[in-house]
Protein backbone atom coordinates (compact mmCIF):
# COMPACT_ATOMS: atom_id res chain seq x y z
CA UNK A 1 0.00 0.00 0.00
CA UNK A 2 1.00 3.56 -0.32
CA UNK A 3 -1.09 6.93 -0.23
CA UNK A 4 -0.32 10.40 0.05
CA UNK A 5 -1.88 12.97 2.24
CA UNK A 6 -3.88 16.47 0.49
CA UNK A 7 -6.41 19.58 2.12
CA UNK A 8 -8.89 20.32 -0.09
CA UNK A 9 -8.62 24.24 -1.59
CA UNK A 10 -11.85 24.16 -4.28
CA UNK A 11 -14.71 22.98 -5.37
CA UNK A 12 -15.47 23.54 -8.96
CA UNK A 13 -18.48 22.95 -10.71
CA UNK A 14 -17.73 23.16 -14.52
CA UNK A 15 -19.64 23.48 -17.56
CA UNK A 16 -18.61 20.95 -20.28
CA UNK A 17 -17.96 22.77 -23.96
CA UNK A 18 -20.17 21.32 -25.95
CA UNK A 19 -18.75 18.94 -28.32
CA UNK A 20 -15.46 18.90 -26.80
CA UNK A 21 -13.70 15.66 -25.73
CA UNK A 22 -14.39 15.09 -22.03
CA UNK A 23 -10.63 14.34 -21.20
CA UNK A 24 -9.45 16.99 -23.60
CA UNK A 25 -11.83 19.08 -21.64
CA UNK A 26 -10.59 18.46 -18.49
CA UNK A 27 -6.96 18.51 -19.38
CA UNK A 28 -7.73 21.83 -20.52
CA UNK A 29 -8.90 22.98 -17.18
CA UNK A 30 -6.08 21.15 -15.09
CA UNK A 31 -3.30 22.43 -17.53
CA UNK A 32 -4.93 26.44 -17.41
CA UNK A 33 -5.05 26.03 -13.54
CA UNK A 34 -1.69 23.85 -12.88
CA UNK A 35 -3.70 21.49 -11.15
CA UNK A 36 -1.04 18.58 -9.86
CA UNK A 37 -3.65 16.81 -7.98
CA UNK A 38 -7.70 16.69 -8.20
CA UNK A 39 -10.37 13.90 -8.33
CA UNK A 40 -13.91 14.50 -10.35
CA UNK A 41 -16.92 13.43 -10.88
CA UNK A 42 -19.41 14.05 -13.71
CA UNK A 43 -23.22 13.36 -14.73
CA UNK A 44 -24.40 14.27 -18.37
CA UNK A 45 -24.53 12.68 -22.14
CA UNK A 46 -22.31 12.29 -24.73
CA UNK A 47 -22.81 12.00 -28.65
CA UNK A 48 -20.28 8.79 -28.71
CA UNK A 49 -17.24 7.26 -27.03
CA UNK A 50 -14.39 5.54 -27.22
CA UNK A 51 -14.16 3.38 -23.62
CA UNK A 52 -10.64 0.65 -22.88
CA UNK A 53 -10.79 -2.21 -21.73
CA UNK A 54 -7.02 -3.61 -19.84
CA UNK A 55 -6.09 -6.79 -20.84
CA UNK A 56 -4.58 -7.76 -17.80
CA UNK A 57 -2.43 -10.28 -19.61
CA UNK A 58 -1.52 -8.77 -23.14
CA UNK A 59 -1.08 -5.13 -21.26
CA UNK A 60 -2.18 -3.13 -23.46
CA UNK A 61 -6.08 -1.37 -23.96
CA UNK A 62 -8.59 -2.72 -26.40
CA UNK A 63 -10.95 -0.31 -27.29
CA UNK A 64 -14.99 -0.36 -26.98
CA UNK A 65 -16.82 2.27 -29.67
CA UNK A 66 -19.73 3.60 -28.55
CA UNK A 67 -21.10 5.32 -31.98
CA UNK A 68 -24.79 6.86 -30.73
CA UNK A 69 -25.98 8.87 -27.93
CA UNK A 70 -25.27 7.77 -24.38
CA UNK A 71 -26.00 9.15 -20.91
CA UNK A 72 -23.20 9.64 -18.69
CA UNK A 73 -24.66 7.71 -15.81
CA UNK A 74 -21.80 7.61 -14.06
CA UNK A 75 -18.07 9.22 -14.72
CA UNK A 76 -15.25 9.16 -12.04
CA UNK A 77 -11.73 9.79 -12.39
CA UNK A 78 -8.70 12.11 -10.74
CA UNK A 79 -5.51 14.15 -12.30
CA UNK A 80 -2.04 13.42 -11.14
CA UNK A 81 1.03 14.61 -13.26
CA UNK A 82 2.57 12.08 -16.01
CA UNK A 83 5.93 12.90 -17.58
CA UNK A 84 5.42 16.46 -15.98
CA UNK A 85 2.41 17.14 -17.56
CA UNK A 86 -1.35 17.29 -16.51
CA UNK A 87 -3.02 14.04 -16.94
CA UNK A 88 -6.48 12.55 -16.38
CA UNK A 89 -7.62 9.13 -16.14
CA UNK A 90 -11.17 8.76 -15.83
CA UNK A 91 -13.61 5.67 -15.32
CA UNK A 92 -17.14 6.25 -17.01
CA UNK A 93 -20.98 4.30 -17.43
CA UNK A 94 -22.52 4.98 -19.78
CA UNK A 95 -26.25 4.31 -20.72
CA UNK A 96 -28.45 3.99 -23.95
CA UNK A 97 -32.06 4.45 -24.58
CA UNK A 98 -33.27 1.71 -23.25
CA UNK A 99 -31.29 1.92 -20.09
CA UNK A 100 -28.69 -0.39 -20.89
CA UNK A 101 -24.95 0.40 -20.25
CA UNK A 102 -21.62 0.30 -21.75
CA UNK A 103 -18.77 0.80 -19.39
CA UNK A 104 -14.83 1.21 -19.08
CA UNK A 105 -11.77 3.31 -19.44
CA UNK A 106 -13.20 6.75 -20.69
CA UNK A 107 -10.80 7.69 -24.01
CA UNK A 108 -12.85 10.03 -25.33
CA UNK A 109 -15.97 10.81 -24.81
CA UNK A 110 -17.73 13.82 -27.49
CA UNK A 111 -19.60 16.25 -24.72
CA UNK A 112 -23.42 16.68 -25.94
CA UNK A 113 -23.80 18.25 -22.24
CA UNK A 114 -21.95 17.89 -19.24
CA UNK A 115 -21.48 18.86 -15.59
CA UNK A 116 -18.36 18.10 -13.96
CA UNK A 117 -17.46 18.60 -9.83
CA UNK A 118 -13.84 18.69 -9.51
CA UNK A 119 -12.07 18.95 -6.13
CA UNK A 120 -8.90 20.52 -6.22
CA UNK A 121 -6.23 18.99 -3.79
CA UNK A 122 -3.08 20.48 -2.26
CA UNK A 123 -0.38 18.58 -0.67
CA UNK A 124 2.42 16.69 -2.35
CA UNK A 125 2.75 16.43 -5.95
CA UNK A 126 0.84 13.14 -7.40
CA UNK A 127 2.91 11.33 -10.06
CA UNK A 128 2.17 8.87 -11.85
CA UNK A 129 5.34 6.28 -12.85
CA UNK A 130 5.62 3.22 -14.94
CA UNK A 131 4.55 -0.78 -12.71
CA UNK A 132 6.21 -3.58 -14.17
CA UNK A 133 3.50 -5.74 -12.48
CA UNK A 134 0.63 -4.30 -14.26
CA UNK A 135 2.09 -2.52 -17.47
CA UNK A 136 0.16 0.79 -16.06
CA UNK A 137 1.50 4.00 -14.94
CA UNK A 138 0.37 3.93 -11.22
CA UNK A 139 0.50 6.72 -8.37
CA UNK A 140 4.31 6.81 -7.14
CA UNK A 141 3.00 7.16 -3.55
CA UNK A 142 4.43 5.37 -0.42
CA UNK B 1 -16.30 26.33 -20.69
CA UNK B 2 -18.00 27.89 -17.88
CA UNK B 3 -17.17 27.45 -14.17
CA UNK B 4 -17.74 28.56 -10.74
CA UNK B 5 -15.50 27.87 -7.89
CA UNK B 6 -16.77 27.41 -4.02
CA UNK B 7 -15.37 25.90 -0.76
CA UNK B 8 -16.91 23.07 1.04
CA UNK B 9 -19.05 23.83 4.01
CA UNK B 10 -20.18 20.84 5.74
CA UNK B 11 -20.34 17.20 4.72
CA UNK B 12 -23.35 15.54 5.86
CA UNK B 13 -24.17 11.56 5.67
CA UNK B 14 -27.83 11.25 5.53
CA UNK B 15 -30.07 7.94 5.57
CA UNK B 16 -33.23 8.40 3.52
CA UNK B 17 -36.19 7.67 4.38
CA UNK B 18 -37.69 4.28 3.59
CA UNK B 19 -40.13 4.25 1.13
CA UNK B 20 -39.70 8.01 -0.01
CA UNK B 21 -38.66 8.89 -3.69
CA UNK B 22 -35.36 9.63 -3.66
CA UNK B 23 -34.98 12.89 -6.31
CA UNK B 24 -38.25 14.22 -3.56
CA UNK B 25 -36.26 13.18 -0.47
CA UNK B 26 -33.27 15.29 -1.45
CA UNK B 27 -34.82 18.25 -2.47
CA UNK B 28 -36.77 18.39 0.98
CA UNK B 29 -33.05 18.47 2.42
CA UNK B 30 -32.29 20.84 0.19
CA UNK B 31 -35.16 23.33 0.84
CA UNK B 32 -35.03 22.85 4.81
CA UNK B 33 -31.31 23.54 4.54
CA UNK B 34 -31.24 26.12 2.21
CA UNK B 35 -28.45 24.79 -0.08
CA UNK B 36 -27.96 26.66 -3.47
CA UNK B 37 -25.25 24.30 -4.25
CA UNK B 38 -24.11 21.05 -3.64
CA UNK B 39 -23.13 17.43 -4.41
CA UNK B 40 -23.83 14.20 -3.53
CA UNK B 41 -23.30 10.31 -4.25
CA UNK B 42 -25.69 7.30 -2.81
CA UNK B 43 -25.71 3.95 -2.34
CA UNK B 44 -28.07 1.68 -1.38
CA UNK B 45 -31.47 -0.16 -3.04
CA UNK B 46 -34.64 1.31 -4.53
CA UNK B 47 -37.56 -0.93 -4.92
CA UNK B 48 -38.94 0.19 -8.35
CA UNK B 49 -37.42 3.52 -10.40
CA UNK B 50 -38.20 5.35 -13.36
CA UNK B 51 -35.15 6.24 -15.37
CA UNK B 52 -34.78 9.16 -18.03
CA UNK B 53 -32.96 8.73 -21.43
CA UNK B 54 -32.74 12.09 -23.24
CA UNK B 55 -33.13 12.17 -26.72
CA UNK B 56 -30.16 14.85 -28.28
CA UNK B 57 -32.23 15.15 -31.66
CA UNK B 58 -35.73 15.83 -30.36
CA UNK B 59 -35.11 17.76 -27.11
CA UNK B 60 -36.86 15.63 -24.69
CA UNK B 61 -36.77 12.42 -22.04
CA UNK B 62 -37.73 9.90 -22.33
CA UNK B 63 -39.07 7.13 -19.65
CA UNK B 64 -37.31 3.68 -19.03
CA UNK B 65 -39.47 1.98 -16.47
CA UNK B 66 -37.89 -0.74 -13.17
CA UNK B 67 -40.62 -2.16 -11.85
CA UNK B 68 -38.63 -4.72 -9.74
CA UNK B 69 -35.99 -4.80 -6.92
CA UNK B 70 -32.51 -3.04 -7.85
CA UNK B 71 -29.49 -2.27 -5.87
CA UNK B 72 -28.08 1.92 -6.23
CA UNK B 73 -24.49 0.63 -7.74
CA UNK B 74 -24.05 4.25 -8.05
CA UNK B 75 -25.69 7.81 -7.86
CA UNK B 76 -23.83 10.64 -8.25
CA UNK B 77 -26.07 14.18 -8.42
CA UNK B 78 -25.84 17.83 -8.02
CA UNK B 79 -28.06 20.27 -6.25
CA UNK B 80 -28.78 23.52 -7.78
CA UNK B 81 -31.18 26.23 -8.18
CA UNK B 82 -33.87 26.60 -11.36
CA UNK B 83 -36.38 28.70 -11.29
CA UNK B 84 -35.94 30.15 -7.74
CA UNK B 85 -36.12 26.62 -6.01
CA UNK B 86 -33.82 23.94 -5.18
CA UNK B 87 -33.25 21.53 -7.89
CA UNK B 88 -32.08 18.07 -7.79
CA UNK B 89 -30.39 16.58 -10.63
CA UNK B 90 -29.14 12.78 -10.27
CA UNK B 91 -27.99 9.91 -12.45
CA UNK B 92 -27.90 6.76 -11.35
CA UNK B 93 -26.84 3.08 -12.43
CA UNK B 94 -29.16 0.11 -11.04
CA UNK B 95 -28.18 -3.67 -10.64
CA UNK B 96 -30.86 -6.40 -10.63
CA UNK B 97 -30.40 -9.24 -8.81
CA UNK B 98 -28.11 -11.16 -11.47
CA UNK B 99 -26.34 -7.63 -11.47
CA UNK B 100 -27.09 -6.47 -15.01
CA UNK B 101 -28.25 -2.60 -14.73
CA UNK B 102 -29.96 -0.61 -16.15
CA UNK B 103 -28.95 3.16 -15.94
CA UNK B 104 -29.71 6.68 -16.92
CA UNK B 105 -31.03 10.10 -15.42
CA UNK B 106 -32.71 9.23 -11.95
CA UNK B 107 -36.78 10.63 -12.70
CA UNK B 108 -38.13 9.00 -9.65
CA UNK B 109 -36.60 6.12 -7.28
CA UNK B 110 -38.80 4.79 -4.38
CA UNK B 111 -35.96 3.86 -1.21
CA UNK B 112 -35.76 0.17 0.01
CA UNK B 113 -32.66 2.07 1.88
CA UNK B 114 -30.20 4.43 0.70
CA UNK B 115 -26.89 6.20 2.37
CA UNK B 116 -26.92 9.71 0.69
CA UNK B 117 -23.26 11.74 1.42
CA UNK B 118 -24.28 14.99 0.38
CA UNK B 119 -21.40 18.00 0.25
CA UNK B 120 -22.76 21.29 0.87
CA UNK B 121 -21.05 24.27 -1.34
CA UNK B 122 -20.90 27.95 -0.13
CA UNK B 123 -19.66 30.30 -2.62
CA UNK B 124 -21.92 31.41 -5.68
CA UNK B 125 -25.66 30.82 -6.01
CA UNK B 126 -25.52 28.24 -8.92
CA UNK B 127 -28.17 28.66 -11.53
CA UNK B 128 -29.53 26.92 -14.00
CA UNK B 129 -30.94 28.61 -17.61
CA UNK B 130 -32.15 27.55 -20.87
CA UNK B 131 -29.91 26.01 -23.00
CA UNK B 132 -30.97 26.42 -26.72
CA UNK B 133 -28.48 24.12 -28.38
CA UNK B 134 -29.63 21.18 -26.12
CA UNK B 135 -32.63 22.34 -25.18
CA UNK B 136 -32.01 21.48 -21.26
CA UNK B 137 -31.52 23.66 -18.26
CA UNK B 138 -27.75 24.03 -17.78
CA UNK B 139 -25.59 25.90 -15.27
CA UNK B 140 -25.15 29.48 -15.90
CA UNK B 141 -21.60 29.60 -15.18
CA UNK B 142 -18.86 31.83 -17.39
CA UNK C 1 -35.00 11.10 7.57
CA UNK C 2 -31.67 10.67 9.96
CA UNK C 3 -28.70 12.89 9.27
CA UNK C 4 -25.16 13.68 11.11
CA UNK C 5 -23.08 16.57 10.10
CA UNK C 6 -19.26 16.46 9.46
CA UNK C 7 -16.32 18.20 8.35
CA UNK C 8 -13.71 17.25 6.00
CA UNK C 9 -11.00 16.40 7.62
CA UNK C 10 -7.99 15.03 4.38
CA UNK C 11 -8.32 13.33 1.35
CA UNK C 12 -6.30 10.53 1.16
CA UNK C 13 -4.93 8.73 -2.50
CA UNK C 14 -4.37 5.25 -2.10
CA UNK C 15 -2.70 3.10 -4.41
CA UNK C 16 -4.09 0.07 -3.53
CA UNK C 17 -2.10 -3.70 -2.93
CA UNK C 18 -1.87 -5.59 -6.64
CA UNK C 19 -3.42 -8.65 -5.12
CA UNK C 20 -5.63 -7.21 -2.37
CA UNK C 21 -9.15 -7.67 -1.63
CA UNK C 22 -10.34 -3.96 -1.96
CA UNK C 23 -12.86 -4.56 1.02
CA UNK C 24 -10.25 -5.79 3.27
CA UNK C 25 -7.59 -3.52 2.09
CA UNK C 26 -9.73 -0.39 2.64
CA UNK C 27 -10.83 -1.79 6.23
CA UNK C 28 -6.95 -1.95 6.92
CA UNK C 29 -6.78 1.63 6.34
CA UNK C 30 -9.78 2.40 8.61
CA UNK C 31 -8.09 0.44 11.07
CA UNK C 32 -4.60 1.55 10.57
CA UNK C 33 -5.83 5.40 10.25
CA UNK C 34 -8.43 4.98 13.60
CA UNK C 35 -11.33 6.03 10.79
CA UNK C 36 -15.19 6.17 11.90
CA UNK C 37 -16.63 8.13 9.36
CA UNK C 38 -15.47 8.57 5.34
CA UNK C 39 -16.38 8.48 2.31
CA UNK C 40 -14.67 6.91 -0.80
CA UNK C 41 -14.71 6.29 -4.64
CA UNK C 42 -11.97 4.25 -6.27
CA UNK C 43 -11.33 3.06 -9.73
CA UNK C 44 -8.94 0.49 -11.22
CA UNK C 45 -9.28 -3.00 -12.22
CA UNK C 46 -10.30 -6.36 -10.72
CA UNK C 47 -8.74 -9.77 -11.20
CA UNK C 48 -12.29 -10.96 -10.05
CA UNK C 49 -15.04 -10.62 -7.59
CA UNK C 50 -18.20 -11.41 -5.57
CA UNK C 51 -21.48 -8.91 -5.43
CA UNK C 52 -23.76 -9.16 -3.65
CA UNK C 53 -27.62 -8.54 -4.14
CA UNK C 54 -29.99 -7.71 -1.49
CA UNK C 55 -33.17 -9.55 -1.29
CA UNK C 56 -35.72 -6.97 0.03
CA UNK C 57 -38.06 -9.77 0.69
CA UNK C 58 -36.18 -12.60 1.99
CA UNK C 59 -33.94 -10.40 3.28
CA UNK C 60 -30.76 -11.78 2.91
CA UNK C 61 -27.97 -11.32 0.05
CA UNK C 62 -27.24 -13.97 -2.60
CA UNK C 63 -23.93 -13.41 -4.45
CA UNK C 64 -22.49 -13.00 -8.23
CA UNK C 65 -19.54 -14.60 -8.75
CA UNK C 66 -17.37 -12.62 -11.58
CA UNK C 67 -14.76 -14.83 -12.28
CA UNK C 68 -13.22 -12.99 -15.18
CA UNK C 69 -10.71 -9.56 -15.23
CA UNK C 70 -13.08 -6.26 -15.29
CA UNK C 71 -12.67 -2.58 -15.06
CA UNK C 72 -13.98 -0.62 -11.59
CA UNK C 73 -16.10 1.40 -13.84
CA UNK C 74 -17.57 2.71 -10.74
CA UNK C 75 -16.51 1.97 -6.98
CA UNK C 76 -18.87 4.15 -4.39
CA UNK C 77 -18.72 3.33 -0.15
CA UNK C 78 -18.38 4.83 2.82
CA UNK C 79 -16.81 3.64 6.12
CA UNK C 80 -18.56 3.55 9.58
CA UNK C 81 -18.52 1.71 12.76
CA UNK C 82 -20.38 -1.55 13.34
CA UNK C 83 -20.22 -3.35 16.42
CA UNK C 84 -17.47 -1.55 17.51
CA UNK C 85 -15.33 -1.96 14.50
CA UNK C 86 -14.79 0.14 11.71
CA UNK C 87 -17.12 -1.14 8.50
CA UNK C 88 -16.60 -0.82 4.99
CA UNK C 89 -19.47 -0.45 2.38
CA UNK C 90 -19.22 -0.27 -1.33
CA UNK C 91 -21.29 -0.37 -4.55
CA UNK C 92 -19.42 -1.39 -7.49
CA UNK C 93 -19.89 -1.28 -11.12
CA UNK C 94 -17.87 -3.76 -13.50
CA UNK C 95 -17.33 -3.67 -16.85
CA UNK C 96 -15.79 -6.58 -19.06
CA UNK C 97 -13.80 -6.64 -22.11
CA UNK C 98 -16.81 -6.05 -24.49
CA UNK C 99 -18.00 -2.83 -22.57
CA UNK C 100 -20.88 -5.12 -20.20
CA UNK C 101 -21.50 -4.48 -17.34
CA UNK C 102 -22.01 -6.21 -13.90
CA UNK C 103 -22.99 -4.56 -10.84
CA UNK C 104 -24.18 -3.92 -6.82
CA UNK C 105 -22.59 -4.38 -3.52
CA UNK C 106 -19.04 -5.54 -3.12
CA UNK C 107 -18.71 -8.66 -1.34
CA UNK C 108 -15.19 -9.15 -2.22
CA UNK C 109 -12.72 -7.65 -5.31
CA UNK C 110 -9.24 -8.88 -5.94
CA UNK C 111 -7.32 -5.75 -6.98
CA UNK C 112 -5.43 -5.99 -10.50
CA UNK C 113 -4.48 -2.16 -9.98
CA UNK C 114 -6.98 0.68 -8.16
CA UNK C 115 -6.85 4.28 -7.00
CA UNK C 116 -8.63 5.11 -3.71
CA UNK C 117 -9.87 8.26 -2.25
CA UNK C 118 -11.16 8.56 0.71
CA UNK C 119 -12.35 11.34 1.91
CA UNK C 120 -11.44 11.14 5.84
CA UNK C 121 -14.76 13.01 7.99
CA UNK C 122 -14.74 14.23 11.67
CA UNK C 123 -17.47 15.19 13.82
CA UNK C 124 -20.40 12.42 15.52
CA UNK C 125 -19.53 8.84 15.62
CA UNK C 126 -21.32 7.14 12.78
CA UNK C 127 -22.28 4.00 13.83
CA UNK C 128 -24.90 0.87 12.23
CA UNK C 129 -27.30 -0.56 13.94
CA UNK C 130 -30.04 -3.30 12.73
CA UNK C 131 -32.73 -1.52 11.03
CA UNK C 132 -36.28 -4.30 11.67
CA UNK C 133 -38.05 -3.20 8.38
CA UNK C 134 -35.00 -3.73 6.05
CA UNK C 135 -32.61 -6.31 7.65
CA UNK C 136 -30.18 -4.15 7.49
CA UNK C 137 -27.38 -2.33 9.44
CA UNK C 138 -28.05 1.00 8.60
CA UNK C 139 -27.10 4.52 9.93
CA UNK C 140 -27.85 4.99 13.23
CA UNK C 141 -28.90 9.09 12.84
CA UNK C 142 -31.31 11.17 14.00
Amino acid sequence: MGFAEFNLKKDLLVRAEHDSDLIQFITGIAEEKGLTAAEFTAIGALKSAKLGFYDQKKHRYHEIIVDSPHEIASCIGNISVKDGKSFVHAHVVLAGEDGTTKAGHLIEGIVFAAEVHLRELEGAKLERKHDEETGLSLWDVK
